[in-house]
């Protein structure tokens, strides 16, 4: 189902927002504490699992199970729950765990919902900066300590003049990589670590280009949503949808986008 | 000079956040503006300079001629001017221009003060999220919008279970490359994009060792003074004093220090 009853848009709106809230007082207590409880999810991949992530999670479903006990959820740590509205909501209480850990404040919270066609809304929520990055059923816009306003995303024409975004430089298989890099090579500028920081900073109009690997649905859905609402572009490296997750390449614009598909596949 | 006076530490104390303050104020228009004056300073490296940093630098010397106009400055902008105190002021407006550029809240304004001995005290602030680190005259602390506390590095013993952070995965010469990965396959999590962040959240007990090659004195001197006062150590890859700049290693305690330059320098 799209949603397009604007009662229902708001009201869904307003819930992302709520969870955003509750999310953000759950996880604060936790962030550069001394004793951090962290588990390993797998044996092979260093993927932490942290008291606030739990503790957030939890949190967003208790405000789901009172506003909305009919939509399905799909949480990073607590898996699907279903529903019977058409509507799903797609969680990750903390993207960018090891950012987390390490105390810097490029982690949020992703908050997403939509029907089977892919997210409608989605909020990228910074507490500790207490910035927020929100888009979807025809608006985007961000808040914080500075602030706030519109989103939009920038006319960057060239590939050459652009900022490009990765989490890490080891990013996925040998191809993946090598893929990767024949982006990296013709940009102006590649940074790291930034976790889903990076695609708030694309949505507001501040970086061009985010590529990365090996993604989630719960770790693209908000995103998406939110550059999507800003004026740009998500998709998988073929240019095909991407909401289901694997291998993203985020643009600020169709023109960047095209042109490093081009070069993704340029083999 | 070693400062040992407490009303000439409090005076210098009491100039560095004044300088802090004003550099904050003359960035943050800057930041994230969609049309930024970015200059190139050298032709083959990409070291863009912005209006902010100028700005920023001539608003902490005009506090400076006000304040303590017998003081010698070193400013990344505007080079040295010659002073009779002994003391040396040594400021970089903006560290980490090209996370400034991106948008991300990763760069500082570094501002060190000390004889011929080096830095005997220092500030990382960071304006955007409003966070403030400094440390030196026997104390450290910092300060933001959820609270402030003393800064004390942590005890974490061996490399294997500690949180590595550089600024960029292509880090230096070939060599320098291939000491940092020796340090890297070593720790059990590298983190990348920090900028003068990382120094901060080191002193802050958050991560537990900083490599880098290729800084100047403007670069480390005030991280230096902040992690001494936290408990850290940072010298050269070789041990030896860093307040001039060149390849740099930070630590959160002696262990650590040790382990990481054994590693740094097995050839």
């Amino acid at each position: 189902m799209a949603v397009t009853q604007p009662t229902l848009r708001a009201e869904l709106a307003e819930t992302a927002h709520a969870l955003a809230d509750a999310a953000g007082q759950a996880i604060l207590p936790y962030f550069r504490t001394a004793a951090l409880a962290i588990e390993d999810k797998g044996a092979a991949l260093f993927d932490p699992v942290t008291a606030a992530d739990r503790a957030a999670e939890r949190a967003m479903r208790e405000v789901l199970a009172r506003r909305r006990p009919q939509d399905a959820i799909l949480g990073e740590e607590f898996g699907l729950t279903d529903g019977d509205s058409g509507l799903t909501w797609v969680l990750d209480p903390i993207d960018g765990t090891r950012g987390f850990m390490s105390g810097t404040p490029t982690w949020g919270v992703l908050i997403a919902v939509g029907g089977a066609e892919g997210p409608e809304f989605g909020i990228i929520d910074q507490p500790y900066t207490q910035e927020r990055f929100w888009g979807g059923f025809g608006a985007a816009g961000w808040s914080g300590p500075h602030g706030g306003g519109a989103l939009a995303t920038r006319p960057t024409p060239a590939l050459a003049d652009a900022v490009l975004f990765t989490t890490f430089p080891e990013i996925g298989s040998a191809d993946e990589r090598a893929a990767f890099v024949r982006v990296a090579d013709s940009v102006k500028l590649v940074r790291y670590g930034m976790d889903c920081y990076a695609y708030a900073l694309l949505a507001a109009g501040q970086i061009d280009v985010v590529i990365e690997a090996g993604l989630q649905a719960y770790d693209i859905q908000a995103p998406l949503a939110v550059i999507k609402a800003a004026g740009g572009i998500v998709t998988d490296w073929r240019g095909s949808p991407v909401a289901q997750g694997g291998r993203v390449i985020a643009a600020a614009n169709a023109g960047l986008h095209a042109q490093a598909l081009a070069l993704l596949n340029a083999t």
